[in-house]
């Protein structure tokens, strides 16, 4: 196929079907601190599923890849969600696909968070690794551990494989 | 009282009785994503205490409070831990006291962080409502939410309120 991916702006409404969008823009908040402060108040939520699951807290520092990206493989983790935060202010590119059984090529949908906005994968839901676009860039993670395995990995065939171009 | 309070540099090991300090420098990784990624895993963990509780992620938005600033309260959340990540890379400030069932304002001890540290206050650990240094500024907030209140407040007798002077 190796057909040309198109970059969408992120929102909330067209990441609605894969997770939500972590931004202050447009959203409600209520004062809290005396007024001091503007809370934006459960932008995502933390799934962390059964058994002995439970909410950490990471920082992964990312490289740039190289582009044009064949996108070869996506991966899942069926018990928890996993929110990706920038912590430098860098726009970065986010690839999904419905959290069908097997990743389906032709549904992948590739968003550019702006620098200011992270996203919370559901739990589930396809996704590339994290695509920063500069490098020694850094993300806060909040994700899921625990004792199940929760990272999937499914490796498309070369010729359904799309292509990322910026 | 009205002592001044002296400001430590934020530290893993200074802070460990308070929480976790969520940075990069010094801290252990390891690799992941075909090796384009360093992973500082697990550098906080979320607590989310009894009943319904569930991680959430938020955003406050804060403004400067003026200094000297008398401390006249601290709060804390006796059923989940609360992690502050600064998003513009601004310095901040912590104050905290021990677990103990009423804050004890001579045990008080204040943090500065750098601007790429965050913190994760355990739960029931006493704290100051969020200390930026600069007006509009942004901290990424998890959380816990759930039906069981989880904010208590302690408000000091005058004169033992300290003094935090920059």
């Amino acid at each position: 196929m190796s057909r040309p991916l198109r970059i969408e702006p992120l929102t909330a409404e067209g990441f609605a079907p894969f997770g939500e969008v972590i931004e202050t823009a447009g959203r409600d908040w209520y004062p809290i601190n005396n007024g001091s402060t503007r809370r934006y108040h459960a932008l995502a939520r933390v799934a962390t599923g059964p058994a002995d699951g439970a909410a950490i807290i990471s920082i992964f520092r990312a490289r740039r890849l190289d582009y044009p990206l064949t996108i070869a493989m996506l991966e899942r983790h069926p018990h928890g969600s996993q929110a990706f935060v920038p912590l430098r202010g860098e726009p970065f590119l986010v690839v999904v696909a419905p959290p069908t059984t097997e990743p389906d090529a032709r549904a992948i949908r590739v968003f550019r968070a702006d620098g200011q906005q992270g996203i919370n994968y559901h739990a589930g839901v396809w996704h590339h690794p994290v695509l920063a676009l500069r490098d020694e860039d850094e993300f806060l993670i909040v994700d899921r551990a625990g004792s199940l395995p929760n990272c999937d990995e499914f490796f498309f065939a070369a010729q359904e494989c799309p292509i990322l171009a910026l």
